[in-house]
């Protein structure tokens, strides 16, 4: 299902963070038609366009949240600071009650203050995608939706999960901005033939797949007792891994392991914020996968774990905390911070050549930043893209667009009203958080 | 010096994020007048008063930035992702060009950024500090402003770094919202004499003393092959250690060393940020020094090793950070979090009867954060303060007064241009840019 596309617009004297293969950033006119960009460089042709004075601004790459579970909003602080198991014991007690419209509500809120803070595609994880698909149409985000496959016996899903993720991919395969893919959950909750379902499924379909991998030591010493392998390595030996798949977290590998997923083309969904909020106690291999070929790109994780859907504020944890780990502080400099966030991202969904630069034939996804904000001084061309990384706040993305489309307008939702979002949103959170357990 | 204070004003029915003995979230009406907190609970007496309806928002105290180096604002970005020699080369070699006027414009541009972020307090590190009091003064902040001492044929500073303190001491004492006080920089640059010289200025005036200590491994063991001594117990057995002491960093310190601290009543300012970009390579104590007794409050240092002067980012980044290196999910939990960014921080200035809560007879220093902001959902009381520590965004905080005076009013600087600043921050940065070594 394709949409119409907005007016021919072209951007004029824009400061360009391009994130093309050069990663030049230039001063440069943009012209964005039929959803997608025709021109970056000097003198863009201004007819049957409407030519915005852009002098003032950045244009910068839509961030790619490689990791979420948006449905999960309503739910933001409801375990924090907890130990795993009681946090994991009060998802899943709360989880046993969400319906289709509470989730369809925390889609709305999470994807609104996704593009507000300049992430125009994400890839999720969870079950009810239709309502998340909905939402994503709804408020004309790029939504890569992950249906949550665990085996029969451990879902609280109505009918056999891999039949519901094949009828979630068949339902929404030819919409424009919705992907649908198919997710294993992780080893703890799926045997072999669910890993296997899933990936004949993708591979019929050519559909991604989306999985948490070695998240914690737990599922990895557990795993290893049941199975005499660690969790990466038995995927491997069962013939599951394959391009075409992203792996979230992927803190506890060995070396290994890192070669086996990056050989086998296995992208990771780096999830820094949630591995040390929820205290994984390592810090995962983020160096050594790019040194062995893997594209990483960056995860916020759900508001329940991070609490935070901000890839700005990723960015710099991220980079910080790889480098104090190396004790190098030239680990993760800022370019390549930002390119775990736009190219990389784009790359582990195997949408390089659609998404995540700027460049003439992409997709028109990106962010107007604004220059003279307070956390972008001192505004110099040579920095800007440190200032992405390190210091710069949500409150600068101007506006954004999807698809040449404008979906945030001076910090407004365009195809929205957050005040609507907002009651849905605490109305979902008043009914589940009442099933907490006491 | 006093100045004129606001007319009184009364906030109508906000939620009242108290930071109080017991941690009260409460709906209250707050009344400030003559700079101070008159009333907090139910029904403010609002004669004489402008009256607010303050339902929409969360009054919050202010926030205590406990380390940073504000006129270096310039820099920011300038010597990034570099080994600490590299970072320190580019540093020292364009310090060597700084004027009294780029330091003021510095100031200017991070009071404001701060100011914008809810910190209405900040501890500072620096020379030419009659600069940052005038900004201080200008822009309506709380500023701790100490001059730094290094002993005189290690500075580039004109005269005897120790009597241009006192001199910046004496200048400075009575003004309302500057708190002059002596700063010597640390081991690698300060002999004992300058050390205990700075401590008897400290008693002589009663004023506070601040200093960087045990900050890297090269630090400590240089100190130590120098004197046979780690620094923090070298102060010790030098005399120096006392209480109205604020150390920053403190990161690579013994068990002996955090009593010791501890003991003699020293407060600790962790820069987390700083320390994982510079790749300072451990953590500092956190939990352990406060289990000891220790005042702990969160600096950002410079936006030259940050590169944010967010104390909403230094909370998540510093709980996280704490939460993974303990293999403990409960550690530093949220209440904590704003404690060292509150109350704690005002207690390691010596001010926890003045600042850092909302109470009776307290100073006015607070920021107004509107709960209907989208990185505030769902906006349920008993999580506001988790929202706070982990996932609110600057653009949230509408307005923030200090001593009763409105200083930040829907986002914008009442008492500065934002864009005049910013003018004067380019123009500085243009200068000191040119300065980098090649």
């Amino acid at each position: 299902m394709s949409e119409a596309h907005a007016a021919p617009r072209v951007f004029r004297n824009a400061l360009v963070v391009t994130q093309d293969a050069t990663r030049r950033v230039v001063r440069a006119d943009v012209r964005v038609e039929g959803g997608r960009f025709t021109h970056v460089g000097p003198r863009a042709p201004g007819e049957g366009a409407e030519v915005v004075d852009a002098s003032g601004v950045a244009l910068v790459p839509g961030f790619v949240n490689l990791h979420t579970h948006v449905a999960m909003h309503p739910l933001r602080g409801i375990a924090d600071d907890r130990e795993l198991a009681g946090f994991l014991e009060t998802l899943f007690a709360v989880d046993a009650h969400r319906t289709e419209a509470d989730v369809e509500a925390g889609a709305r809120a999470g994807i609104a203050e996704m593009l507000l803070g300049g992430t125009t595609s994400f890839l999720d994880l969870y079950y009810f995608q239709d309502a998340v698909a909905r939402a994503v149409e709804a408020l004309g985000a790029r939504g890569f939706l992950g249906w949550a496959v665990l085996d029969p016996e451990m879902t609280t899903q109505q009918g056999r999960p891999l039949d519901n993720a094949a009828g979630f991919i068949a339902r929404w395969r030819d919409h424009s901005r919705v992907v649908p893919l198919v997710a294993p959950q992780g080893v703890y909750v799926c045997g072999a033939d669910s890993w296997l379902g899933a990936r004949d499924l993708a591979v019929r379909e050519k559909t991604l797949v989306h999985y948490h991998l070695s998240e914690t030591r737990r599922e990895v010493s557990e795993h290893e007792a049941k199975t005499g392998r660690r969790p990466a390595d038995w995927l491997g030996e069962i013939g599951f891994l394959g391009p075409g798949q992203v792996a979230a977290h992927a803190v506890w590998l060995t070396g290994g392991e890192i070669t086996r997923l990056a050989q086998a083309g296995v992208a990771v969904a780096h999830c820094a914020s949630s591995n040390l909020k929820l205290a994984s106690g390592g810090v995962a291999p983020i160096v050594e996968l790019r040194a062995a070929g893997a594209a990483v790109g960056l995860g916020t994780d759900s508001v329940a774990s991070n609490n935070s859907l901000s890839m700005l504020r990723e960015m710099h944890l991220a980079g910080l905390v790889q480098k104090n780990h190396h004790w190098d502080a030239t680990v993760l400099p800022a370019q390549q911070l930002l390119d775990l966030a736009t190219i990389e991202g784009a790359r582990a969904l195997g949408r390089a050549d659609a998404i995540g630069s700027i460049e003439v034939g992409k997709q028109a996804d990106f962010s107007l930043v604004r220059l003279d904000h307070p956390t972008l001084q001192p505004a110099r061309p040579e920095v800007l893209v440190s200032h992405l990384a390190y210091s710069a706040a949500e409150e600068a993305i101007e506006s954004v667009y999807v698809d040449g489309t404008c979906v945030v307008d001076h910090r407004r939702l365009v195809r929205g009203d957050w005040e609507a979002i907002r009651r849905g949103l605490e109305s979902a959170a008043d009914t589940l958080w009442s099933a907490r357990p006491k």
